[in-house]
C-alpha cells in the first residue's frame, strides 16, 4: 500500500521507538515529566516564545489558543478553507462561544486587506472581531505558504484594530525548510502558535502550543477541562524530540518528491494543476467533470490512496513513509486513472 | 425629525397606549396572564403552527429556535447577510454552541442549490450541517422576499438530508402584504417561525415565535433561561394585539411610499438603485465613491435620519410614523445631499 | 381569589397604568428611550452606582452580571437555597459555562467563615473561585436579611481572596424598608447589583442591573446577546418610575402584614414557624408529617392561594394587592385547613 | 524517593516499554489503528458493553460522558466529593454547560435516597435532572466500594424518574479486584463507563470509555472536537493492553500494602483512621489539629511523599511501584511525622 492520503499516516521509525521505549518519564500532571519538560523547552526556543505545552493533537492546540485568545461571542477572522473552519468539528463554537468569520482570501490565503475588510462595526449589535487565525502552510490550499511580509503586513492591519493572532502551524516545519526562513521568524508576530509532531515529522502523537507565559499557564489549565494533561507523556515527548534531531530534514525530500510528481501530473490530460503552486509537500489539483471519490477509490483499488477534497478534486500528500522509488511506482497508477479527460 | 432609519423606531399610537392601559393581565411566568395568552393563540394560529410563545425581542425569537433545533457543535446554514449572522452578536456560538456558515446568495437570497453545495460531508471531523435559516423579507437584501416557491425548493433541498428549518419573520408581514400571500403559506414548511410585533407594526415591544407544541415547551424553558420570562407581559401583548387588528393594513402603505421615494432615488447621479428591487418598506442602495456615513451624517444634520448600511451603502426604511406628506418633506433632503456624483 | 403565592403576581395600579399610557419613548436599543434612560439613572443613584441597565426579568439581571463577572469554568458560591441555584433552570452552566457550588448557610445565609471555607485550592485541576452571590433578603429562608455588617464581613473575606461579589436584590427594597438602611449602604460592597420592579413594588415586567460604568458596557452587549435588548421599552420603565415614586412605601404595610399573620399562624398546632425570622413579606413555616401539594390544593379551593415549597414546606408571601381586609378573610381559610396536627 | 501521592505516578515497566517499541499502528483518526482497535474491544467485552473508545485522559473519558448524555441546562446529581465536582477544573459547566448537584453521602457514598431526595420538581423554573454519576471506588472517600447491590438500588431510583447513569471506574479495577465481582457486573446497570489505565494499571496514557454502539459514535465526534483524536496512539493503547494482561494481579497486592500501612497507621496517636474502611489502595486519615500540608512536607524531607487532602486530611495511595520492602523502609519516616499528636 502506498499511502498519500495525508502526512499524519507515517509511522514511527526504529529509532524513534527506541527512543520511546527508553524515555525517562514522570507523572506530567504534576510537571514532573522530565521528557516532556524538555520538549516544551526546545519547542519554545525554536519558536521563540517564553514558553510551550505539550499538547495530544492540533485540533487541541487550535482549541485552547482560541479559549485563551477570546470571551465567549467574540469573532474569528479566518480564510474560508482554514482547518478551524472545515475540519474540527464546530468545536471553537462549542468550547469557546466564539462565531468564525470565514472569509475567501486568493490562493486560499489571506491579505491584510481581507482582514482590515472583515473587521466589524462597534456597537452592541455586532460581534467583537477580536483574534486572526492564518494557517502556514495553509492545508487546503495545496500547502502554500504565508511569507514572513506577508503575515507581517496582516499583523500590521490587525493589531492596528486592538486584534491579537494565532498561528495554526501544522505544517510550519515544512513552511521553514521550503524558504530557509527559521520558525521564529515565521511566529514572532503571533500571540500563540502550534506545531505538529505527528505529521511530517514522523511522531505518532503530539503537537506544541507555544506563547508568553502568562498565556501558557492559561492553556495548561484549558488543556486539564478538556482532558488533554496526560501522565507519563515522556513517552511520546521522546518520540517528538527524536524526529526533531533525526527526521527534520526528510520534510526537503519530500517537498522535492511532490514536484517530481506535480510536474508529471500537471501534463495529464483531464487534471488542472500549476505545478508552481506546490511549494511544499501537498498536491491539491482538480479532476474537471470527473468524481474525485471515484477516482480516488479507482487508484485505491490499485494500491495507491489519495483523498478526494472536493467533488471534482484530489488531495495528494507527500511524507517519509513514501520515498521516491515508491512514489515510481505509484506514478503509473495516477497515470492510468487520473490521465483521461471527462 | 423625520426617521427613516429603521421600522423599529415606530412610536405607540394612541389606540394602542389606551389597548394598553386597559390590559387585563396576570403571572405570564405561571402562565396566567390572558392577554399574552390570547396573542399567542392568535399568532399560532396566524402562522398555522400549534403554538406560540411572547419574547422580548427578535434576537430571542431567532437564539431560542437555534437552540431548540440544534446540539453545540452542529453548523448552521444562513445567507451571509443574515440577521443572525451580522447583527446578534454572536449570539448563536455563545448559547447554542453552533458554527454558521455564512453564504452568499444571489441578490441576497439563498437557493435550493447553495443549500445543498453548503452541506458537510459525513464523518467527526466535520461539523453536522443540521438546520437551515431564511429571513423572509430579507433586510440586507433591500427587504426581498422569498416566495413561497423558492422556499419549497429550499426546503425539499434541506429535508432531503434531515436538515431543520427555521424562518427569520422580522418582516414576514411585509412580504405577506406586498404578496397577498397569507403568513401561513410562507411559515408551513418550518419547523419554527418567529414574527416582530415592534417593527412595521409599531407594538412597542416583543415577538413570538411559533411552531409544534413540543418544541414551544421546550422553548419556554430556554426563555427562562435566557431572562425573557416576564410577568404583567399582557401589557405589551395587548399593543400586539392592537397592531395586528388595526395596524396591519398600514405595511401597504409604506410599501406604496418605498417606491415612490425608491423611484426618484434612482433617477439621481451618484446613486446606484433598481427600483424593482424594492419589493416591501426597505430601501437599499450604493452611492459609488463616496462615504455613506458622512452623508447619512449630512442628511441628518437637515433632520433627515437614514442608516449607513456599509462604506458606500446606505438603507433607508419607511414606516407608520413617516406618512407622504413626511416623506415629501424628506426628499428634497435626500435630493440635495444623495443627488452628487462622487 | 386572595393570591398569597408571590409578591410577582402583583398587579399595575390605575396611576401606574396612566403612568404607562402617557410615557414619552424612543428606540431603547438605540439608547434613545427617554424613559427608560431616565429611569436607569434614577436606580443607579438609589444604588450608589455609576451605571445601570434596565432588563426584562431577574432572571436576565443575575445572569448577565454571572457573564460579566466571571469566563467559563470558573466556579461560584452561593448559598444552597438561592435563586440562582434553584430557580433559573441551570442557567448558570447554560450561558456562562460557569460552576455553582451550593453552600449550606446557617438559617438560609451565607458567613464570612462560609465563604472562606467554599475557597478552591490554586492549581489546574481545581475550579477557580470567582465571584460570591448574596440574596438580599434571601427568599428560601423566608425573607431573611443580610445586615450591612454581615455583607460587610463577607465581603472583606471575598476581597482578600480577590473575589468578586454579586447581590441578588430580587427583593432588596424590602431589606431597605424593614431596617432603614438606604440601598446604597446594601450595596456599596458588590461589583453588581440588581432590583426588581416587578414583585413588592407592583410594576408588570423589569429589573433593573447597576455596578461601574464599563461593566454596565459590557451588560448591555450581553443584554444584546441574550435577547433582552428592547425597543419602546419606556412603556414598561415608566411603571417602575411610578411604582419608585408611589408603591415603595406600601412595602412597610405588607411587612406588617406578614408580621400580624405570621403570630397567628405561630400558634396553630401542626404549624412549624418562628414569628421572629419573619423579617420582611414572606412567611416560610413547615407543616410536619403533612403533605404541603396537599394544604395548598385545599386552601386553594377555598380560594386562597398559597405556594408548597418543599415536600412539608409553605410559602406566604404578603404584597399590595393583599390589604389587611382580604388577610382577614384568608385567614379562617389558612387556620382550617393548616391548624390541625399530622 | 517512595511516592505514595497518587497511583497515577506509576512508570511503565520494561514489559510494557518492550510492547509499546514493537506495537503495530495506523492512523487511528481513519480508525486504522490495530493495537487500539483491539484494546477498545477487550475493553468493551470486559465491561459488558457494546463498543468502546480509547481517551487520553480520566478526565476527558468523564467529560464526553457527560456531553453524550446530557444537554446543556440540565443539571447532574454527584456526590459531594466526587472528581468530577472538586478535580475537573469546572469542566462540565464549561464543556457541556450542565450544573452540578453535589451531595453529601454518608461515608463519601450516594444511597438510592440521596438520589431521590435530589430530584427537582417539574416546572421551566428548574433545572432538568438528567444523570447520576458515581465513582467506583470513590477517591475521597478512600477508595471505597460501591456493591453491586447498592449500585442497582441507587439505578433503580434513578430509572423510575427516566434518569440516566454514568461511573466513573477510574478504578473501577480495584473495585473488582476486591471483591472478585467482574468489572462487567459493577457496569451493567451504566449508560457509560470508564476505566483507567493509567493509574494502578500502571500504562503511561490513557482510560477507555465504554457504552452502546450508538452513544460511543457520538463520543467519537465529541473526543475530536475536544481534541482527543489522536494518531499513531496504538504506541499508548500497546501499554494498556499488556497492563491488563500483565499488570492487573498486582492490584491485589497494592491492597494489601494498604491494609498493612493501615492498621500501623490506626494505632498511631494524633491519627484518625478506622482500617476498616480501607477496601482498596487508598488511605484517607484525618491528623486532626495537626497541618496536613506541613506534615507532607516533613515526610518529603525523608523522600517519603503524600498527599495534603484536606486542612487535616492526609492521602496515601500504594501502587506497583512501592512494593511492601519500600513500604517497610516508609513507614518509620512516616511514624515519625504522623506519628504525635497535636
Amino acid at each position: 500500500m502506498i499511502d498519500l492520503r495525508s502526512d499524519t499516516v507515517t509511522r514511527p521509525s526504529e529509532g524513534m521507538r527506541r527512543a520511546m521505549a527508553t524515555a525517562t518519564v514522570g507523572d506530567d500532571v504534576y510537571g514532573e515529566d522530565p521528557t516532556v519538560n524538555r520538549l516544551e523547552a526546545v519547542v519554545a526556543e525554536r519558536l521563540g516564545k517564553e514558553a510551550a505545552l505539550f499538547v495530544p493533537s492540533g485540533v487541541m492546540a487550535n482549541q485552547i489558543a482560541l479559549h485563551v485568545l477570546t470571551r465567549p461571542g467574540d469573532e474569528v477572522i479566518v480564510e474560508q478553507g482554514s482547518h478551524i473552519f472545515n475540519y474540527e468539528s464546530g468545536a471553537p463554537a462549542l468550547l469557546s462561544g466564539v462565531q468564525l468569520r470565514p472569509v475567501p482570501g486568493a490562493g486560499g490565503r489571506l491579505s491584510a486587506d481581507d482582514v482590515t475588510a472583515a473587521l466589524r462595526p462597534t456597537g452592541a449589535v455586532f460581534p467583537v472581531t477580536r483574534l486572526v487565525c492564518l494557517e502556514n502552510t495553509a492545508n487546503k490550499a495545496g500547502g502554500r505558504i504565508y511569507t514572513v511580509d506577508r503575515i507581517q503586513r496582516i499583523a500590521n492591519a490587525a493589531r492596528a484594530h486592538d486584534l491579537r493572532l494565532h498561528l495554526d502551524g501544522a505544517r510550519l516545519w515544512n513552511a521553514s525548510v521550503a524558504t530557509g526562513t527559521p520558525e521564529h521568524a515565521f511566529a514572532a508576530p503571533f500571540d500563540t502558535v502550534w506545531v505538529a509532531l505527528s505529521k511530517g515529522l514522523g511522531a505518532p502523537v503530539g503537537s506544541v502550543l507555544a506563547g508568553s507565559a502568562d498565556r501558557m499557564a492559561r492553556a495548561r489549565r484549558v488543556r486539564k477541562q478538556l482532558g488533554g494533561g496526560m501522565r507519563q507523556s515522556g513517552i511520546l515527548a521522546a518520540a517528538g524530540l527524536y524526529a526533531l534531531e533525526h527526521q527534520y530534514e526528510q520534510l526537503a525530500t519530500d517537498h522535492a518528491n511532490a514536484r517530481w510528481l506535480a510536474e508529471r501530473l500537471a501534463d495529464l490530460p483531464g487534471v488542472a494543476l500549476d505545478p508552481a503552486t506546490v511549494e511544499t509537500n501537498i498536491i491539491i489539483c482538480d479532476v474537471p467533470g470527473r468524481d474525485a471519490a471515484a477516482l480516488a477509490e479507482q487508484t485505491a483499488a490499485d494500491d495507491v490512496h489519495i483523498t478526494p477534497f472536493g467533488p471534482e478534486t484530489l488531495r495528494i500528500t507527500l511524507h517519509r513513509d513514501v520515498d521516491r522509488a515508491m512514489l515510481k511506482r505509484a506514478w503509473p497508477v495516477l497515470k492510468t486513472h487520473l490521465g483521461r479527460a471527462a
